[in-house]
């Protein structure tokens, strides 16, 4: 299974760091989050993957340009640690190639000496929540543990089914790699046109206050109020959001 | 294919073992009387399946913590033989997944000198039988006869389409082996948030019988009753049965 | 890409080949057909093939025993010819297997100096046809011209779309290894309960008289009329045909 | 992964060869431009691209034979220039074929040192468009800037989501070549049996133009008017279009 791998900073003096995943998914909540930070932090593009396991089409960037399907790793050096932020348009097609990729993930960070795995999604419900909660698991009791919080729920036996894809993945394989990992999941809507921000915020706050990342969280709350206003007025919410997020989002089916 | 394999007894002083697998399927009958019997005989854990040909997902155990999808084999040692159990949480995704898991298994009891196998599904129904049926097939005439009884069917010639998965491939791949195989499939209603507790009930009167394994069966009994007091709260029934099966089931997918 | 071939007959004395197709498709047409051919001629079993490429599921068959999938080979020795009838319970699974295991059944058939590939199908109506007609298309003008006749209509072009599946691929092939190849394809009722015994019936007729075979088409006949009467009754007609064709029938899932 | 080509012209004296692409896809706008440039041009064919990664079926050709599915690359000579068409029956099966099949088709158009590439596609609307708008997008500004026009626009972002099989695929790929590559997307009903004649007039106008082909787009404007008229039905338009252009259409499920 191939996986190709553009590095583009040649010495990027990562320390040690940690991996946030954010890839389109139930709500978008990772892929927004995970975009919110790159852009607020300015963090610098250090891998980029390529893969014939990707989607088969391209995307249209911001230039009018088409780009085969990539997930890229950016990085933000902090004081004491850097962070890893694994961003994308898309996850693999199948099965297999979702364990393929996450393992190839694993070895690039692993390689920059990874002490943390965390990983971002949404819960998808019948109705959009007033304030979602965030749920919290992992793969290691003491990762769960140095994470909580009064307004996080670890508490999901029985009552979430399996998290599927990437954000399950790289959680049950960095088990077998000995790195912890844990996942914050936010409720959201659980309709395909809906952008799950207020979930993505409820994560970046407790994200914020951790790695002590100074995000101005105002900038999500203009765009909840907003996309309260013009529910489901998803396309412009999806314009004014572009200059923040590269959240892409498929209206017509073209080929 | 690759399966990865962990042995987790290192002795295990296996004698004339017979293999029952009960896997999620239809009414997910197989799986409630395998794990049925796993808690109730306290079999140990022999060895643990892991593959990137099961579902790329993570599931959240009774310790809130995520593992990736396995399959494993339990043993019991009666008397004069031992029983080994399979089970889990998953199928393979596909079809030729299935035929690479069924023939590892199958190398797996073969190396323990195999005499039987046994597989255990349901027969989905478009109503809930108030005494499900249960019906035999297998490789071989002689363990039809030989595990025959009054209450048990072997009349299933276009009467029921083809088996699927597991529980039919085993079988089949078993013969190919000259290894005798036999299915127990009991009726249940065909939808899929249903839980076939009294199909299970059934086959597990069987084997108990057959095996001497002083199951007490009341127990699942009590479950029934309020199954049928309860009509659909899956949910709740869930929660009662997890001391007794670590059944586990899909109420939002999440990611 | 993996089929395992049992060969059933050490010396079956062929000669001058021709490959007779019937697997099951459309209004199981083809299947109808090859397997009374089968039981009316008294064909031997010359090849087994299996696969797990094959769906991953068990039958059951007449003597209440397992089977895996699989297809068979039969022949039969006319005076001045040799029949091989292609014949079995599935088709692979997928669009790549399919290739494979034509590509397979044209070794084995051009091993025994084949001289024609017919392959039987059925083309789908919306309403079931009093009179199927019976449509001819293949891989060379000379066999289509050979096997020309009043009933039989040629124009297939706009009228009819792509031929899926072994039917059809077995004819493309074929043209690959210069083995002229023919398709008879009789209307019948789309829908997936419906067994084609009348475009069958026709499809016999012709291949009776092209090779001077004997049938009694009266027996199907009679399966015919007492359809009509019954109406939707498939089950019984399953039954009643089981003494002469093989045909089985997915009622339930079982699993 | 094993596509076979057939070479058909020895020495086909190709300079600074553009490669057009006009494959299956929405409204089949790119299968009608493409078809009807071939015809009307006499172009030529010069390689044949059979795979059993393409669709397990056969077509019926004009001659009422059978034929497996393939993708064809022709060649026009002009005065400065040749021009190579990519046209056929189908697309690759899955993402991973789509992938293979472009890289093998690039493989050739570099051998042939291709100067550009040029996909062209439809863009599904809920209702047929009175006047088609032509949208263009590419790997390079510059590409896109050269066939600026009037009536082009290359304001896609945020408005199409991602451009899916062989026309997004051969875009993105060519990039990593460094090959200029283009696309022309037409609007069009996005509807299974709408023909996107009007799309494709649009196109080929452009193309017309640029490339000074003299094509007589008058013969289209006919089969426009005809379709207004008629409506639905597509049958007889195919039928009147199948000297021009060799479009087919599934009517009936057959195997």
């Amino acid at each position: 299974m191939s996986f190709t791998v553009k590095k583009l900073v040649a010495n990027p003096k990562i320390k040690n760091p940690v991996l946030i995943e954010g890839l389109p998914g139930m709500g978008n909540v990772g892929k927004i989050a995970v975009d919110f930070m790159i852009e607020s932090l300015k963090a610098k593009k250090l891998y980029e993957i390529k893969s014939h396991y990707f989607p088969n089409s391209v995307f249209i960037n911001e230039r009018n340009l088409v780009e085969l399907p990539k997930v890229s790793i950016y990085y933000k050096n902090l004081k004491d640690k850097s962070i890893l932020f694994l961003a994308g348009d898309i996850q693999p097609t199948d099965e297999r190639s979702c364990y393929g990729f996450c393992e190839k993930v694993l070895d690039l960070v692993q390689d920059l000496k990874a002490k943390e795995v965390i990983t971002l999604g949404g819960i998808g419900l019948p109705e959009a929540p007033k304030k979602p909660h965030v749920y919290t698991t992992g793969n290691d009791k003491k990762i769960i543990n140095k994470y909580k919080a009064k307004q996080i729920s670890t508490n999901l036996y029985g009552f979430v089914g399996p998290i599927v894809g990437v954000s399950g993945v790289l959680l049950g394989l960095s088990s077998e790699r000995k790195i912890p990992a844990i996942s914050f999941l936010a409720e959201t809507l659980g309709h395909p046109t809906h952008l799950g921000i207020k979930g993505a915020r409820e994560i970046l706050g407790i994200l914020n206050k951790n790695f002590k990342l100074k995000l101005n969280l105002k900038e999500l709350d203009g765009e909840i109020s907003e996309m309260e206003e013009h529910g489901s007025d998803v396309e412009d919410m999806l314009k004014d959001l572009k200059q923040k997020v590269s959240g892409k989002k498929d209206t017509t089916y073209i080929g």
